[in-house]
């Protein structure tokens, strides 16, 4: 039996009674690595890729060098990927541009911001980001689900009026507003430690539309209090990078201190990387295509 | 005072008396790391940025995209590079082109090595790999040579003989032939475990041209005994994509059974990737150059 | 009614009785040209791609570079394109990873030649170039119809032994091992001014798979001689190219002479450009999809 | 004698008293026919690279795409390349990165213009285009020069103050904006037939700083008129992808309607396209490098 389109699956994670989980990825390798994992689906989280390859997370990679990275996810990996589109890369045209690229790649869904181009991380100086005009916003939204081909393909909009401090009722008005434009969840994203904030959205929003959330910041609310509350799919937004970091630190730093590779703790063996590349079906195909 | 251009940092690492050391990078984040370690200078790995693409160490990627990831490592460093660029990815003229780009994106150096376009890395069925003639790959030498403008950029020529069995004399003719041809240094590469190939060939090299080796495989000879062998630029060819893919397995793991990111071991926080990615430095660009 | 898919049309054209014909574009702008002069389908020439981008037909574009040409050219055309993808720009395995990259961007076929990689232009010391060996070849054209998805991909072989002088046995056994091995098409290449060396193929090839032929060195044999030979499709290779250079040169030395654009012949209005991209469709977005 | 760096040729074209021309050029292959032609410098133009990619002249392609174009030319050719930057991409941290950039492919300058992300063609609708808030663009151009590594690479503001509709004093006010910001030439565009507007400006400017032109839309303005008027560099801004455009498509006309290739006008020669990819020193080359 085959697996439903990485879309239908996506889709399904959205609007499923049971909660869904995507967990972050950045580059083909963790793409590969969550799949391992167990995991459903990806989070091609717009930090981390930016972190990954050496830059800051304000659009300073292009959008189709952020497409090359998700492609290499997306070959890497069956599961379905949401990207992080950030603003969209632009106006409502970059985005209909982004989202037939998007299908072309295998990506099954992106998640759009309601800030501007070009954007900066949330959790920089949150307050002082101005945000999108609800109607422009809209329009890119409208623009996304008028340009895919599938039909399972999914845009997220993602509020950040909480954030920016401008309270529930602005949250409320640009969830209803981006739900009507056809978006298939939104995102509500918060910074409050508690996520209180995020609790008190669900409560008035009841259920209009699914709801996704990113509890980077308020780790602590446990996922079936949020699941309770009606967020169906949680993502774990940045975990592998700063895994990644944290032990790719603790290793230069051993080496250098040691001068020796020799009796290194934490590493995988090269066979694994072998492994993880898949060589084993190469060699395969070897015998197969290759003359005596 | 300023650094010196980093091709002539590259230059001087072969050629002094001191050894030297290059660690492995696979990503402008890992390329960032390696230079907060205190190191000196990179090794842009093939099967390092294959394995974090999520493809094969088997030419899968285009050299454009080798060219693209090591870009963002020179981007992301001030560290001299110098690239894996396996067997040059062609013949005489890709070499060509390849140097020119190189030079253009602050890439200080290359590493060709003696095997046939589409390679397979070293440690998968050694023996079985054929080697390129010698006057083919010595011709490549010579091309790369006569194409840098930076009389400082290093080319290094890998043999292989050792690894592929053909034994000691020939490697030796390989190693001499390439030096002739005017590579920089010669790397002598080995998968055995005790390092006494590679020593019996720093023995007989005798100092004729500079020497580079990767101890993977004989982990347990000290740095110092290779270089009273000979032995100038040692490289730790592939560790820190090797600790980034345990610790996201581990992290992976622990959030997929804990169904929860709340208190993680071993990740950074947040604001560490900030401080890595220097965002402090654009919000004091946006001071300088945004409106009030 | 909406037209078949791409690859579908491309099968039917090269299966059917009627003769078809390919025109060569090398850009999204000749692409949406030979779409609007009235063609059927698209040759995406590697000597016209090479000379458009400014390097040599000799694979210093990497594969990944010709992908994001084709793929400008997809974008552009509602039409089939058949890709001249030369040796396949490896082994095996890189046809693989190209045919699943093919696919992805909307081209509906690949043809590859057997000659070496890097390859040169066949009409460039044509007797010197030495051939790739049949089961090496054959095993590529396996691998590549066992990667493909979409059952109406094309791959069509193309047969240089008549250009490197190998004679009519060699071509013709060459031919059958490649329909044998499941190609979809043989191209039979010739330099010769006559065609005589192609219509004495087609006779004895008898009909056994589709024949496409090149005619750039004989233009003089009719298309209908062809196709009563048995040349289903034929392949108008480099004309676009040609044209532009001709065009381009023209206008430049006016302008350098005249030191003025006024009044100069042959040129299309800007506005026709602006059509050609269809600028009016994003007007009409804008009014749809921006607010008031 | 060993020509002056690219940089520096733009340079001493745009501060010397003789007049100096710019033709416009696409593509690595119109880049070498600019050369050919004898001019001293080319004009990366944004609707030509996008007409000739297939797409919109509004930010379609992204910043790195067209950055891939303007390589291609720049190899191409020996001469100094001013590209067409449209509005820098984004704020001024997308124009830092995009000088950095341009500066390692061997451009020579770039021209910004005081529009909004994404922009149109300014001759869409010129008038209901906002323009830039004049601070913010003279923060893009004081990061410009604050960012380039050459003292020598040109940064060219242009002013669409007279295309929006404000009229000379606005133009002049923004003029001197950015030419205190440190723009190193003001380009005054118009789509005034009879280029009075251009002139008026000219007069009042009294050679503040160096101007540039592009008469797309008032040819008949002979350029010493220009000139005399104090414009030092003239632009010819879109002639040779609108001749190739004419071209292609009769040349593509004549071969559906002829079905057939013979006898056809106004086409080079295969050999000629092997001339200009300089297919000649490739063979040399393999003398020098390929073994017997």
């Amino acid at each position: 039996m085959t697996k439903p389109n990485k879309t239908t699956q996506l889709r399904e994670m959205i609007t499923r009674p049971q909660q869904a989980f995507l967990m972050e990825a950045h580059s083909g390798l963790s793409a590969r690595i969550v799949e391992e994992a167990g995991f459903e689906g990806i989070w091609a989280s717009g930090l981390s890729i930016s972190a990954s390859l050496g830059v800051r997370d304000a659009n300073e990679a292009s959008w189709t060098q952020v497409l090359d990275t998700v492609e290499y996810m997306a070959d890497a990996s069956s599961l379905p990927i949401l990207l992080d589109g950030d603003t969209g890369y632009g106006n409502f045209n970059n985005v209909r541009r982004l989202v037939t690229k998007l299908e072309q790649r295998g990506v099954a869904g992106v998640c759009l911001e309601d800030k501007l181009f070009p954007k900066t991380n949330s959790f920089i100086d949150g307050n002082a980001q101005p945000l999108a005009d609800i109607d422009e916003f809209s329009g890119k939204i409208r623009a996304a689900k008028d340009t895919q081909n599938d039909p399972d393909f999914c845009v997220v909009a993602r509020v950040e009026a909480l954030i920016a401090g401008h309270g529930l009722d602005a949250a409320l008005e640009r969830g209803q507003a981006y739900a009507d434009a056809g978006a298939d969840a939104i995102l509500i994203h918060s910074a409050l430690n508690t996520g209180e904030d995020i609790l008190e959205f669900c409560e008035h929003w009841a259920g209009r539309a699914p709801l996704v959330a990113v509890p980077t910041k308020y780790p602590t609310v446990p996922a079936a209090r949020l699941h309770d509350a009606g967020v169906g799919l949680l993502i774990w937004a940045n975990h592998l990078v700063r895994a990644s970091v944290a032990a790719m630190q603790q290793t230069a730093a051993r080496i250098h201190s040691n001068v020796s590779i020799d009796g290194l703790p934490d590493l995988v063996d090269v066979d694994e990387i072998f492994r993880i590349q898949n060589a084993a079906e190469l060699k395969e195909a070897e015998r197969r295509y290759l003359p005596g």
